[in-house]
């Protein structure tokens, strides 16, 4: 299949790679151009110009703002090169709003559209075991299957557009607040005088343990906040969760207290240190020493 | 070994049965007194009667005012038949520094406290695979080891006199916030228009997992929201943390929050409810009808 490849960052690099050693052609296009070199694929210079003879556009950034250059800029992007009958991906985390409308300017033009986040860290996509969370018609989200298996290990077909973005926006919701319940236990923990391995023993052995402590507790052990997930994209994440929640008229009351520790940790200069290092503030808040 | 029994409620019966079970010699008391009735038992008048000629007196009741009426009340308290030599082991989860008070008001007389509040619910304590979290110093906390061996699967001694409580603390704000989070992405994603059984069935699939979820997930699902773990007992719980965490100038921001939601909750008839029921309050601060 002809692949267009638009976003060869942590997580599009990776995937593009399964898709060359699945046997598909691949042009690919990064905003920094070097990054966007894989063995086995062709460098385009715009979207646009990636996109112009592919069966399929994949499309993999970091925010709203560049999913919709990539997508919708008059001269470069995607949709100033859409053809009828093709596919437009975008696994990126973005406005599900946004996602909604971006399907319904391709659609006009005869093309389909399908929001397709995706979890399962770096680790996952070198792997080709990530889970998808699809929105999207059914028929183009049929045809994207054998992409799908290339990259990923599980797919969850929610509905229409902006039904996967929903999803994967509920699902960091979730991680964000198990980590807070994590951080908050161990600081209180900690003042109390109690080690954090302690604290971790006891997590894993009882209804507490959890697949974000489970991976998260060994890297706050050693006190590593190195990124893995970066705090700014979950802010971001967050952002587009509290955005979604006000269009939809849903109160998320911890949520928005949770997005408060977010912004103060940002400003203290942690936005590039993993999304964990909120634990630090919250032990700085408590006058701990560590 | 003969053993003073008071509180003999939910946990505080099964705990007492398998140390019937085991062969000991149980006094059993309780405020209501038909229910500290247990084939194999005796049951006396009082705290302090029950006490009078135990080795052991062990109390699992609901709150720290039960707790000081069993122990410290002057005329049918535990202190008032206390000797030289007896262990103290308090079950309830109570606010760590009265117990470390209660403590040491044992200790002028010569007896030994431990706080041992435990995880594992009623079905834990049925099966004897409760959890118990410890606080003591190390001479009597040894000396419970064959009692702690016929009633759970584990200890966690983590220091002296109030430690087992404040581990239990930070453990209980670990499973208020596991839920809220679910509970705020499961209204999220049920407004967007997705099923409460695809959330359950991600959840499942990714790092979100967690014992919590995996435990109140088919109930959410069901709609049961009869009490396993009543609403009032976390809320009670959550004081004693923002009580503990204030005592020790600790900030815990997203937990202040939730207070305020199960604040709300019981003051909407949900206090004798499981604490799942909270999400029953979001779903109607969202507009949801089920």
């Amino acid at each position: 299949m002809r692949i267009a490849f638009c976003g060869t960052g942590i997580m599009g690099r990776p995937m593009a790679i399964k898709l060359i050693e699945a046997g598909h052609e691949l042009r690919l296009w990064n905003r920094t151009p070097e990054k966007a070199s894989i063995p086995g694929g062709h460098i385009a210079a715009s979207p646009a110009e990636a996109a112009r003879e592919a069966d399929v556009v994949w499309v993999c950034v970091s925010d709203t703002a560049a999913a919709e250059r990539v997508l919708l800029d008059p001269a470069a992007g995607v949709l100033s090169a859409v053809r009828p009958g093709m596919i437009v991906a975008d696994s990126s985390t973005i406005s599900p709003r946004a996602s909604r409308e971006f399907a319904a300017r391709f659609a006009e033009r005869g093309a389909a559209f399908a929001d397709c986040p995706v979890t399962g860290s770096k680790a996952g996509a070198e792997k080709g075991e990530l889970i998808f969370i699809v929105g999207g018609e059914p028929e183009p989200v049929a045809k994207l299957q054998p992409l799908f298996a290339v990259m990923g290990k599980r797919v969850f077909h929610l509905g229409g557009n902006g039904m996967g973005l929903a999803a994967k926006l509920a699902m960091n919701l979730n991680i964000a607040l198990i980590y807070e319940g994590f951080a908050e236990g161990l600081v209180l923990a900690e003042k109390s005088g109690i080690p954090v391995a302690s604290m971790l023993e006891i997590i894993s052995a009882t209804m507490l343990r959890s697949g974000v402590v489970e991976y998260k507790g060994p890297w706050v052990e050693r006190r590593d906040f190195s990124p893995n997930f970066p705090l700014r994209w979950m802010h971001k994440d967050i952002h587009l969760m509290l955005e979604h929640a006000r269009e939809l008229r849903v109160k998320l009351p911890a949520l928005e207290t949770v997005e408060e520790v977010y912004a103060v940790a940002g400003e203290e200069g942690m936005a590039d240190l993993d999304y964990a290092a909120t634990l630090t503030l919250l032990e700085k808040w408590a006058g701990i020493q560590v």
